[in-house]
C-alpha cells in the first residue's frame, strides 16, 4: 500500500473566515498584493472583507482585478510586473480557477524571470511571494494544489504550472461568497470538482488515502446532483460543495488530473466552454472508457454515487448539463492529436491512445 | 462546518521506503544525526537500511543511540550537544514514539537555547534542523505530529513540546520493520493508535476533515482486534495498523489528546506501564463518561468497530490487555489532581472534573 501524500497548505475554512482568522494575514507581510478578476470579488462581498480586514491589522494593499478568464502568460506577466512595481510582500488570490491560478503564476514571476520556454518546466529558484487563496466558486480546488493552469498559445492549450513552490501557505474558504453564482456556474464547478475526485481515485497515482478523501468528495456532490439539477441549494448545500471541492483539490495535488482534462482543454481552448462543463462533457465518457479494463474501481465509483451503472451516471450529466454543443468530428481529430500528447494522460488507469480520445470525444457530444 | 487543518510533512510509506526514495535525503543536507534506542533499530534493519542509503547518497552520519524510554528533559540535551558537537545539517529520528519525540526535541535545542521553564512554552525562533522520521512501531504516529513528549519531573508527568516549527519534513513509513516487534507491544501502541483517533474525534477541535481520518483509522484497527487477541498478524495487518497509526497522527496533529493521555501519564511516570497499554485501561471509562452526555457520537465510535455498547468495548480492551495492574485509590487521587492540570483536559467534549477522573480511575481498574 504505498502512500505518497504532500499537502502543506494551512486550510482554514469557516463561515466569517477572514474576520475569524484576521491575525492570519500579518504572517505574511506588510504589503499585500490582491489579485482578482473585473466583477465577482466584488459583487459577492469577499474583495470588502479582506480589504477591511488588511486594513483594520494596519496591512497596506493593491489590488490587481485584471486577470482575464483562463489567464494567458502575458495576462500573468502583467501581473507580474504590476507586483513588483509596488513592492508587495505577498499575494493574495480572490475568485474561482483563474484569479487563484493567476496569483500563483504572478507570485513566482514577481520572484524569478522565467522566459516562456521554461515557464511550465522550471528549473525554478525557491523564490516565490507567500500565497492566501480565497476560492469564491465550489470546484477548482486550486487553493490547496501546486498546479496554476494558463492559456498557452503556443500549445493551443491550457498548459500547467506543477511544483511544490506554488502551493499556498494558507486557503481561507468560506462558502458565503458562492451563494450569489449562476446556477450554471454551480453546477459546472460542482462538476470540475466531481471529475478531480474522480479522475484522481481512478489514477494510476491514487492510493488509500486519496481514496479516501476522493470517496468523500464523490459521495458529497453526488448527494447533491437533484438539488443541482432543480436548483434547490441553500447555506448547507453551498458549505458541503466547497468542502468537496476542497478535497477534491487535496486529491489532483497527490496524483494530478488525467485524461478528461487533457481533454477538455481544447473544448475551453477553442469553443469557450467552461472548464468544468467540459470535463462533464466527457467524464461519462471516460468511465465508460475506464470500465471496459478496470470494472472494479468504476463500479466502485459509481456505487458512492448511489447509482446503478455508467449509463446511469451518463443520464444525470446529461440532465446537470442541458443541450451539447455542436462539435465537428473534424475537429474531434484536432483535439485527439492536442491532447495525447498533453502530460495528463499517462496517469490514466488504462491509458488511452489518440483514437481512443477520439472516440471518447464523439460518444460525448453524440 | 469550520474546518482548521495543517500538516506540512511530506509523507512516504512503501514497502522498502528508504531505498526507493534515498534521493530525499539529499535534499536534508550534507551530515545526518541518526537519533534511535538502544536496540531495536539494530534488531529490525531500519538503522542499517538508513546508513546505508545515506552511505549511498555521499551523506555523511553520526548515531545517537542513547534515548531512553520516555526521554527525560536530560536525556534529549544530551542528544543536542551531541548534535552541536558533530555539526550535523539535520535529524534523522528511528524509533517508537520515545526516539521520534527525543528527536523532535534535539533538532530543536541544537538551535536554540531554551531553559527548562521555557522549553514547553516558547517563545521559540524558527531556527530547528530539519527532520525525517522513520517510525518502528505502528503506534503513535509522531512522524506526522508537531508533538515532542518528554518525561517532565517538575510536572511529575509527561509534557508536550507543540509547536508547528517541530513538524517532520519528511515520514518515511514501513512495516516490515514492525513484525519483530513483541505482540504485547504490537496490542499496546495499535491501542496508542486506536485512543488517538478516538480522542481525537470525540475532542471539541475535531471537525469533518479530521473525523473522515479518524474513523477510517479506527475501523482499520477494529477489523484486527481478534488477530492482535489471537496472535494472528501477518504483512497486510502490519501495514494496515501502520497506516491506521499515521492516520492517528494526523488528527491529534489537528485535535491534540484528550483526558486518557492526561490520565495515562501518571500511570507512565508513576508505574511504568507502557503509554499505549496506559491509554487503553483508561479509554473504556472514557468512552462511558463521555456517553453519558454525548451519546450519538460516542455510539458512532462503537458502531464503526463493529461493537454493540461500550460495554462490548471493555471486553475487547479487556481481552486485548489481560491482567491489569494493581494501583490504589489513594495514589488515583494524586493522579486525578495532576491530570486536572494538563492542557489536554479542556478539549474533551465533556469537560471532566477532577472527581470525574478520578472515577474513571478506579472503573478502569476495578
Amino acid at each position: 500500500m504505498p502512500i505518497n501524500f504532500f499537502l502543506p497548505t494551512r486550510i482554514l475554512m469557516d463561515d466569517g473566515c477572514v474576520r475569524k482568522h484576521a491575525a492570519v494575514f500579518k504572517e505574511l507581510g506588510k504589503k499585500a498584493l490582491i489579485v482578482t478578476g473585473k466583477h465577482s470579488a466584488k459583487a459577492n462581498g469577499s474583495l470588502q472583507d479582506v480589504a477591511d480586514t488588511l486594513t483594520a491589522q494596519g496591512i497596506d494593499y493593491t489590488v490587481f482585478d485584471r486577470v482575464e478568464t483562463n489567464p494567458s502568460i502575458a495576462n500573468v506577466r502583467e501581473g507580474a510586473a504590476f507586483a513588483k512595481e509596488h513592492h508587495v510582500d505577498f499575494v493574495i488570490g480572490i475568485g474561482g480557477g483563474s484569479p487563484m491560478d493567476a496569483s500563483k503564476a504572478i507570485a513566482l514571476l514577481a520572484c524569478q524571470d522565467l522566459a516562456d520556454e521554461v515557464l511550465f518546466t522550471g528549473p525554478y529558484t525557491q523564490d516565490i511571494l507567500p500565497l492566501l487563496l480565497l476560492p469564491t466558486t465550489a470546484g477548482t480546488g486550486s487553493e490547496v494544489t501546486q498546479y496554476s493552469i494558463l492559456t498557452n498559445d503556443r500549445a493551443q492549450s491550457k498548459t500547467s504550472i506543477a511544483n511544490p513552490l506554488i502551493f499556498p501557505k494558507i486557503a481561507m474558504i468560506d462558502a458565503k461568497y458562492t451563494p450569489n453564482l449562476p446556477l450554471r456556474t454551480t453546477i459546472h464547478t460542482a462538476i470540475d470538482a466531481l471529475s478531480h475526485s474522480i479522475e484522481g481515485s481512478l489514477s494510476k497515482r491514487s492510493n488509500a488515502l486519496v481514496d479516501l478523501l476522493a470517496e468523500e468528495s464523490i459521495r458529497l456532490i453526488a448527494t447533491y446532483f437533484e438539488d443541482l439539477i432543480h436548483d434547490r441549494l441553500d447555506a448547507r448545500t453551498r458549505a458541503d460543495l466547497i468542502y468537496a471541492s476542497m478535497l477534491g483539490g487535496m486529491v489532483i495535488a497527490q496524483t494530478g488530473t488525467t485524461a478528461v482534462h487533457a481533454m477538455g482543454y481544447s473544448l475551453t481552448y477553442f469553443h469557450h466552454i467552461d472548464h468544468g462543463r467540459a470535463n462533464g462533457l466527457l467524464l461519462p465518457s471516460f468511465l465508460a472508457f475506464l470500465e471496459k479494463q478496470n470494472p472494479e474501481p468504476v463500479h466502485h465509483i459509481v456505487d458512492i454515487m448511489g447509482l446503478k451503472s455508467t449509463a446511469a451516471f451518463r443520464d444525470v450529466i446529461n440532465r446537470l448539463l442541458g443541450e451539447k454543443e455542436t462539435i465537428t468530428n473534424e475537429e474531434f481529430r484536432k483535439f485527439s492529436g492536442i491532447a495525447i500528447k498533453a502530460k495528463n494522460i499517462p496517469g490514466c488507469l488504462t491509458v488511452p491512445t489518440e483514437e481512443d480520445l477520439y472516440q471518447m470525444y464523439v460518444e460525448s457530444f453524440s
